[in-house]
């Protein structure tokens, strides 16, 4: 097993040479550290590691976050991302790892590594907490303008996804819409529901928003823009209830020892909702198992990335969608 | 003043007809109820009222919430809806609370009532709670498969009416969006953010969904579907923490004093994201003003949606949104 990190991306460079030398230490697998020189070995230094499973390979620059994906792509051949790209794609390691821009990412998994052949896109699956259970999200950002075939696409995707990593058979995959009868929303929407309820995903029919939180499904189906807009309200709205919360906490008159023993009571119940504690993402649809990790991930993230990363290199997603592709 | 009520629609009648009675005996104002008369009649005796401002108007049927909304309109001619909405065109009274089918009370207003000259779809505002106030969206469901032009228009309505109505001069409008930067999102988005840029509306750039509550805008602009997203999200969430929250005091090792101190402290301070104390929500772009209440609203949701609807009256919205129209 050998790990890809993309050291140049992220807000916190040391944390993700760090999460990458626990990872290497702990489950004794290579690891390659992709990024500026100088600074991967000055801070090896202050880590303790096994030098015959540490190569770092040399590149200078960074994609920003405010870089347009494909422009970058093509200007910067010795960013951290393409540098690692190419090293997936000539399969010197088994995975990728980087918390950089996610555009590039998306960028450099179609055009430099490419697409498991007869995909049409690359989507990020999200994984949003429930009662229950987990509901995956695709896509929640990465296609916009997308069209019925595509959301079809984005199902079988998620479908073989989880039946394959998570083992969850069959998963229940629902469509994204405004009410729960065949015929709602708009036409984008209404055309998908007729594509799915005639192929063989177990399609088990609209899910609105407000119930993916009761676990009705395992995968939500959706336009990237819309499902963008379904995890971003959800993070605002946790964000919103913790700090309206907090503060009315502070604010009221209950004593100091029931002030101190509530918030810490609420911080432990909301700490399953940080994203941190779920791992990376994984760039489905591409020909090679690349994870994003968050922008801001502490050695932590990176390793529970990491870890994602080596699950996912041995459930062997990537061969199990291109049989379903093949198969079609 | 004068109001009618929709006693058919919605689930509570009874509810109806009482928070009716109370509006009229509290404000001292007229009010037509409009539904099956027996049923009215029998209900009337139980309740204390000025006679001689309530009057009785007979309609048998009821347009159900599943129903096609234009084809009941043209079918159930004797629906309460369909009366109604004549007896506001003949101007007998000043406005008109529902709790019925929100389609067909949209396609009443379309058709029966009327647009505002040069407008070209009806909205529904919907108030979400923020940190420091609240945000209005426009649209939330009623309106499917738009275009900037709509959007452009959505902004107008809404400007217009936190101006006349709620009194913010001038109000921040924002477009709905993925990201902050002007050109992100998909075509739709891309293409509204030019129009709204160049236009007269004072429109301060993208939102993001996450930032919604905390109260950046007073207006959030989007497609009927993404708008309801947005919405059906946020209250799936509150719904979510809600029970996650009860539920994890509940199994906790806290005390029973501590356990119920907290439940209680918790369910107070939830009171304020009760859609009930919002009031009702107004069919803005109609030349009529049409009060949209709950469907299970009880007798104080109809009280607080008639005297929204006196104030909106008052504040002569649709006249203002007509000059407004006329001068462009």
């Amino acid at each position: 097993m050998r790990l890809i990190f993309d050291v140049n991306g992220g807000d916190n460079k040391y944390e993700i040479i760090r999460g990458a030398i626990e990872v290497s230490n702990e489950c004794d697998i290579d690891i390659i550290l992709v990024g500026r020189e100088d600074f991967i070995k000055e801070n090896l230094q202050k880590l303790d590691y096994n030098k015959d499973k540490v190569e770092i390979v040399g590149a200078e620059e960074n994609i920003e976050n405010n870089e347009d994906p494909a422009f970058a792509l093509r200007r910067k051949k010795n960013s951290s991302i393409v540098v690692a790209m190419n090293l997936l794609k000539e399969k010197r390691a088994d995975a990728l790892i980087s918390a950089g821009s996610t555009g590039a990412l998306l960028a450099g998994g179609l055009f430099i590594v490419g697409r498991i052949k007869g995909i049409k896109r690359a989507v990020l699956p999200t994984i949003i907490p429930g009662i229950k259970s987990n509901t995956m999200i695709i896509d929640s950002g990465a296609n916009m303008d997308t069209n019925p075939d595509l959301l079809l696409e984005f199902a079988m995707l998620g479908e073989t996804f989880l039946r394959e990593y998570y083992k969850i058979d069959p998963p229940k995959v629902g469509l994204l819409n405004i009410g729960v009868e065949e015929g709602k929303g708009n036409s984008l929407y209404k055309e998908t529901y007729t594509k799915l309820k005639d192929s063989d995903i177990n399609f088990v029919g609209n899910i609105e928003a407000r119930n993916i939180m009761n676990n009705e499904v395992d995968l939500v189906v959706c336009d990237g823009f819309d499902g963008n807009i379904l995890l971003k309200s959800i993070e605002g709205v946790i964000d919103f209830a913790i700090k309206n919360v907090f503060y009315n906490i502070e604010k009221s008159e209950l004593d100091d020892e029931s002030k101190s023993a509530f918030t810490k009571f609420l911080k432990d119940k909301f700490k399953n909702l940080d994203a941190k504690e779920v791992g990376g993402t994984i760039l489905l649809g591409i020909d090679g198992n690349i994870i994003k990790a968050h922008g801001n991930s502490d050695s932590r993230a990176i390793k529970n990335a990491a870890k994602y990363a080596i699950n996912i290199v041995e459930s062997n997603v990537v061969n199990k969608i291109k049989d379903k592709v093949e198969r079609k």
